[in-house]
């Protein structure tokens, strides 16, 4: 059921009021709240108070709650009836360097006109301020028309996601009854291509860690020692060349543990997505599929989990050539994980991969080891269909349930700590350059992304 | 015959003058000549101009020559007879990366007490303005109490040696006559232990190269593509893992090609020598030889080939961690050299193993590829044992004839450009550091250095 008598003059309203919402975003993104820069720290206090003023004209009970760091904006409206559901956003923004690549004043945003269309400029227009609007003005719009939402609804914004939350997980347990929902909504994604929308369903987790080898207790001359000293950066080369075998896949003792098949149904879905894999790959450069024989690329990128290189060095980097027989070697090395693979189990591999290709009379250490398992949707969840339906009927081609290569640690928190699924949909196009300079959001994402929401909550009132 | 009646007021002039010597080298050796560093390009052409001067006021005609690198200084004395010798050195120094670990500002050198004896500590106090002073200070004192050397000596130095010697050979070739001599003398090399000098006779040559790995033509975030995206670092890391069997032999094709086995005279001599492997790798912190099975430590430096990572990077190398798939992944890496092996055959061997190990869609470069076989001197010459004798009169155990490990390409340069054999002598120990943080010369290699020399060339006066 959708398009229901509630929903119709509330997209009109939206319609009708574009401009105006446009106007309160473009405020939003004025605001220089970059979370990592302790020379914006008030900033992002300012902005958190500009949140709690908006909330609060729209009839939520809003309030600013410090952290050690930025502060959290919780917000409650008292008319919500059924289902609760609790909207997640961050209202911190990346970092503008190198400016001289913006071309703009990053924090003096505007609607650009394009070849693709008018686009909105500036740092946060995609990630997320503009995503967080969609769902604050679609919010907005219903209460205008019809006085009450038609569900339950909070929401919670920090100002730490670009700075890897570190107040987010001690307020979360702190805070975890007030914050307890039926279900998360959460705005931080993207759509599959410009006509398709989708919910993301699986994230893949993370686990890693740095890799320090010392062999001699100082760099030695390799004319003088070379042959007889060992060279901890052939240990290393060893060690990571290990990491895959002839086929792309991880070696490591049980890492394919709890790594689920994909069901036909889904193999179906994906399949039906027509993925370009061809372009995927051209786009940066390459043409053949690096990860495991047999599987496709969006397989490779959804569904399978990964070990990559992210940075490693050894000896002398510089200019010119240094006989150097190097003390050190370090490696930071990386796993997304996918379905149930368990990351202290993956990381224990990894550190008996290395024990065992050790010399005796080298040294290593691991530095902060860390991981996250993956997170998997229960797709079968009433709600997720209603809101596929609800998007389906907004954007030319239907809603797709798809994976996500990458991590978005609050959606797992939220299952593990508050015990509550999460729903990610999100307006965001490929190109929309978040952390980088020339950031932007479609007009189109914007204004479609609020009616899709309305639709959403009109979709969830009857699940 | 030595000590003759020139050789006791020489040497007693000298012990008288040590001070006198010592700040001489302390001033050469607070000048920045960092050659493979373009910021220190005017501070090489002054310490060029800092040698002619020093040359000039002992006498020498002595003059610096521009190259499309640093300068060369050439120096000849009229007054000599006899053999005609040419001294070499170099006066550039090796990087001082990493600053942080030096105990001191590597460019003000001072002396220092330590348990072991007084030791002159700064960038360059071994590897070679040290080394280069002795024989200067020898020719100073010599011709202080007499006037005139017992035999004919020019000198020639270079400010390149530490950066690849790049204007060498073209100088060389256009300045052959000029430069021709009996006999050439190089002090760039080290003693046998502490008690036994050595004139080094067989020394490793060197191939080398940096290799350039390109896969995505940018940094990609390993979520949104890894798995897919064939990431370069592994792509470096298989091809340098490869590059050592499990026994410790390299790999490449043809490697072995040209290396010959001890004779049996050599073993014994070495074998006599006492070399403790043990103790060589447990001051640097190691126990176990890393080279070929079945080989003496002695060997493995001496009369092995050998391949060593240099160096390598890729990726995010800095604090924390960046879920980067690097777009690019470097390594320089260096053979040594023995008997007749062909540098250019390995570094093509080289070649054939990456391209053998390289994915179709990455790409790969090859930077300055390099080579100069190793070198093996005429013993037999009387000049030879003329200088073995000598320096057994000023050391308190006989001279040896040793190999070395590194590579002294200049001594190749001699025989294959000038027909001229060289004598290679040198006070330097094994824990000087050369190339590494805190490099320090003993007082002692310094002070009997200069004796040495006194007693080389009498005793060369005499041949």
């Amino acid at each position: 059921m959708t398009n229901g008598a509630a929903l119709a003059p509330v997209l009109a309203h939206i319609d009708a009021t574009l401009d105006q919402s446009l106007d309160r975003l473009l405020a939003l993104l004025r605001m220089r709240s970059i979370s990592t820069d302790p020379a914006f720290t008030e900033d992002c206090d300012r902005t958190a108070d500009w949140m709690v003023d908006a909330l609060a004209e729209l009839g939520f009970s809003a309030e600013k709650h410090p952290t050690t760091g930025h502060p959290m904006v919780v917000a409650n409206t008292p008319d919500g009836a059924g289902l609760h559901v609790l909207f997640y956003g961050h209202y911190d923004v990346q970092p503008v360097d190198p400016i001289d690549l913006w071309d703009r004043d990053p924090f003096d945003p505007a609607v650009e006109d394009t070849a693709a269309g008018k686009v909105i400029r500036g740092r946060g227009a995609a990630d997320d301020k503009g995503q967080l609007m969609t769902f604050v003005e679609a919010c907005r719009a219903w209460k205008a028309v019809h006085g009450t939402l038609p569900i339950n609804v909070s929401m919670f914004f920090e100002g730490e996601e670009e700075s890897g939350s570190p107040s987010l997980v001690p307020y979360m347990k702190e805070h975890a009854s007030a914050l307890k929902a039926d279900l998360a909504l959460i705005c931080d994604t993207g759509m599959f291509d410009p006509q398709t929308p989708a919910i993301t369903t699986a994230l893949r987790g993370l686990a890693k860690l740095e890799l320090v080898i010392t062999g001699p207790n100082k760099d030695l001359h390799s004319g003088m020692f070379g042959g007889a000293a060992m060279n901890p950066a052939r240990v290393l080369t060893r060690i990571l060349a290990d990491l895959h075998d002839e086929t792309g896949a991880v070696t490591l003792d049980g890492f394919y543990d709890g790594v689920p098949e994909l069901s036909n149904a889904q193999r179906d879905q994906w399949e039906g997505l027509g993925f370009d894999a061809d372009a995927f790959l051209q786009n940066v450069g390459l043409r053949l599929p690096a990860g495991e024989q047999g599987r496709t690329a969006l397989e490779m990128i959804w569904s399978r989990p990964t070990c990559e290189i992210n940075g490693m060095t050894s000896g002398y980097t510089g200019a010119g050539f240094k006989t150097v027989l190097p003390s050190q070697a370090m490696a930071k090395v990386s796993f997304r994980l996918v379905g149930t693979q368990d990351p202290d189990a993956i990381l224990n591999a990894f550190k008996a991969h290395i024990q065992a290709r050790m010399p005796a009379d080298c040294t290593f250490e691991l530095m902060e080891p860390e991981g996250a398992p993956a997170t998997v949707m229960p797709i079968d969840h009433p709600a997720f269909e209603a809101a596929r339906a609800a998007l389906s009927d907004e954007w030319p081609k239907p809603a797709a349930f798809i994976g996500c290569g990458g991590s978005i640690p609050i959606a797992g928190y939220f299952q593990t700590i508050l015990g509550m699924d999460s729903i990610l949909i999100g307006f965001g196009r490929d190109d929309d350059q978040i952390h980088s300079p020339n950031e932007k959001y479609d007009l189109e994402s914007f204004h479609k992304g609020i009616r899709s929401w309305v639709r959403v909550l009109d979709g969830l009132s009857r699940v």
